[in-house]
């Protein structure tokens, strides 16, 4: 069902990160929902969570671990339920799993990040909790990102997880993450559930800037339907076991271990949109010459949010109509459409506001109807460009998502 | 398959306002497609337009004429051809368009008001208009309603239209409105296309009042799609040909008539939603207790658009987690769900941020599988409120979306 995702390629160990994953039975049956990963002495970690003033319960605990003096050592990841809309007990229940991890793992409660995905509304069962955390803790291995990523899935199609090496001062430093999510996605700091690792080490206070930058450009820049999820959340891991000097702020080499992040992000971002609920295309929308970034957003999303827009890709459409009403609607002022280009991949359908003279309706859907392909509107106000992804709307959007719960 | 929508009323004639209508074959093949409205002298119009950037020729060309000091004698509506995206030789046949009419209806083309629904993008061709115009004349009458307001349809399933009377100072004052619309419906100042006459003699500078007032509560109120069109037009015609003194700001007389003309908005905006594209449920949205009007819009808004919200209430599933998702992504300051209540009709499902200890999931199924039913949201911020109306979201709005102009 997913557009153009790749089967998981191997997934390389972070030294200073352990995982297991179990079958708990908190929603699913016969299948892994239930995932731990323990973190070396020394690591430090990043996160950035949903905006959504109806977040759920285990991101409000997150947080607060997060801004604890305590390091964080451990994180508990389960699908099927998102402990969300569960009130006060709901917030006691993903309490309660921290204290479970503490207790078997030997940690203090705030040490431990517990993360939710899943059913909406519905309290959160302490059992399985109870009877797969002393196995979960035996079992864990560097090796487990396998399993792992299969085990946050929910109407996920295929595990999405990537790995890179890079090569820092003659030392081997690798980045692995995973990620989760196909519904309920325009994330508004990160996308349902990512996790990102990587064993470098970095000098103090750096984390938060790599995370911010590569959101920005990945788990930022997607939206399958335009609804934030209440369970967002982006991890970044630094464990510091390479044995290497702390990368510096500023370095060369901090650059490249950026780029690399920015990379894994990106893949993991699109890799939930071509999984997304429905999708049968992957579309790129680029918002070139604007006046500032912001306002190249609000077009490529306004672009990206609409049904109608959204409807013609899945019928492999070159509708320049709908997209020109798509950025006639957003708002930004004084915008002006004599000036505007739009381009479908290699093919200019509107110059300066009119159907381009050499553009036949045939190349248009030759463009539309490929399984990839890039919206690229040039608004001729100014230097500011932003890149974002998404994807059609078809059918099967609608039955997964009108079956979904019943 | 409209939502509840009755079959058209006995449609009263307007004093001063004769129509006629043909089939000109502009797109379609017999089936009328081409409207003219004369109005006699002294009549008043008042009109508002898409907010749209990306505009059509004949919104552009009406503007231009509203404005012009030559009172409005005729208005011209075609179907099957919106004239959009059309550039300099679009605006040119919209131009030309008025002028056919001013020719054989011996007015000034500045008299004369065009408005165009239908495909984007396509040339609008002359021909059709030239050949039609002289039998459109020759056949004007003011029983002409009910041929006018099937003659303006595209996607619409049934007609719609309404009638009002009411007495003032002994004198019987009659309302008649007509409207269109059933897709790319998020309007930003007024509907596709609606046209509202009345009688009435009205004291100068009162018209506009009227109109913003009405649609405010009613065309702007509406949404199907979150996609607001390039040829949103309203009209609203006072001809004054009712034997009586002026209407005077302020009096009774005129609030009760502004009560009828928002009436008559009111029940054509919701025709429009009722006849929505692959609608199967009509659902008010009402926003309680925010801190102001803009506040109460942006969360009714971000509630009727959600994709995760409108395939739920296809399935007849009362998914009270997406409803508080969409909640608490709307862009509002400080929002503190835990004081939010949630009904669906007389149903608590959400009280104080947490399931109603009273609620049960086949209260909330029973409402969500009405044809219609209200989603209330009260937001314990202060008092401002609104009501705004939308549909479901089905397969058959991608079907529709997905085929139309293939």
């Amino acid at each position: 069902m997913a557009v153009n995702l790749p089967p998981l390629a191997e997934l390389l160990a972070v030294r200073g990160v352990e995982l297991s994953a179990s079958a708990a039975g908190i929603r699913y049956r016969g299948r892994d929902d239930l995932v731990l990963l323990r973190l070396a002495e020394g690591t430090q970690v990043s996160g950035v969570f949903t905006r959504n003033a109806f977040c759920a319960a285990p991101v409000i605990v997150a947080r607060e671990h997060l801004a604890s003096a305590t390091p964080i050592r451990a994180i508990l990841i389960n699908a099927g339920n998102a402990n969300a809309g569960t009130g006060a007990q709901g917030l006691e229940a993903a309490r309660q799993t921290c204290e479970l991890v503490a207790e078997h793992a030997d940690l203090l409660p705030q040490a431990v990040l517990p993360l939710s995905t899943g059913v909406i509304g519905e309290a959160l069962p302490l059992q399985p909790f109870r009877q797969a955390l002393p196995a979960l803790v035996q079992a864990l291995d560097e090796s487990g990102w396998g399993r792992a990523c299969r085990a946050i899935m929910t109407t996920d199609t295929q595990p999405k997880a990537v790995s890179r090496q890079l090569v820092i001062n003659g030392e081997t430093v690798t980045v692995t993450g995973m990620a989760k999510g196909a519904g309920m996605i325009r994330p508004d700091m990160a996308t349902m559930l990512a996790l990102v690792a990587t064993d470098a080490r970095l000098e103090a206070g750096l984390l938060d800037e790599l995370l911010a930058q590569a959101v920005a450009q990945s788990f930022n820049a997607i939206t399958v339907d335009g609804d934030t999820s209440t369970n967002d959340a982006c991890l970044l891991i630094a464990t510091g076991q390479a044995p290497m000097a702390p990368l510096q702020r500023g370095s060369a080499e901090l650059q490249r271990l950026a780029g690399v992040l920015n990379e894994v992000c990106r893949e993991l971002a699109q890799a939930c949109v071509r999984d997304a609920e429905g999708a049968t295309r992957f579309i790129t929308v680029t918002v070139e010459g604007a006046s500032s970034v912001a306002e190249a957003r609000e077009v490529a999303y306004s672009v990206a949010h609409s049904p109608l827009v959204k409807t013609a890709a899945f019928a492999g459409d070159p509708n320049w109509g709908r997209i020109l009403a798509a950025v006639g609607r957003s708002r930004i002022e004084a915008l002006d459409l004599s000036v505007l280009d739009l381009f479908l991949d290699e093919v200019c359908l509107i110059r300066s506001g009119e159907p381009d003279p050499q553009y036949q309706e045939a190349h248009g859907a030759a463009v539309a109807q490929r399984s990839e392909f890039e919206i690229r509107i040039r608004l001729g106000r100014g230097a500011a460009a932003v890149q974002i992804w998404t994807c059609d709307f078809s059918y099967d959007y609608v039955k997964i998502n009108a079956e979904y719960r019943s």
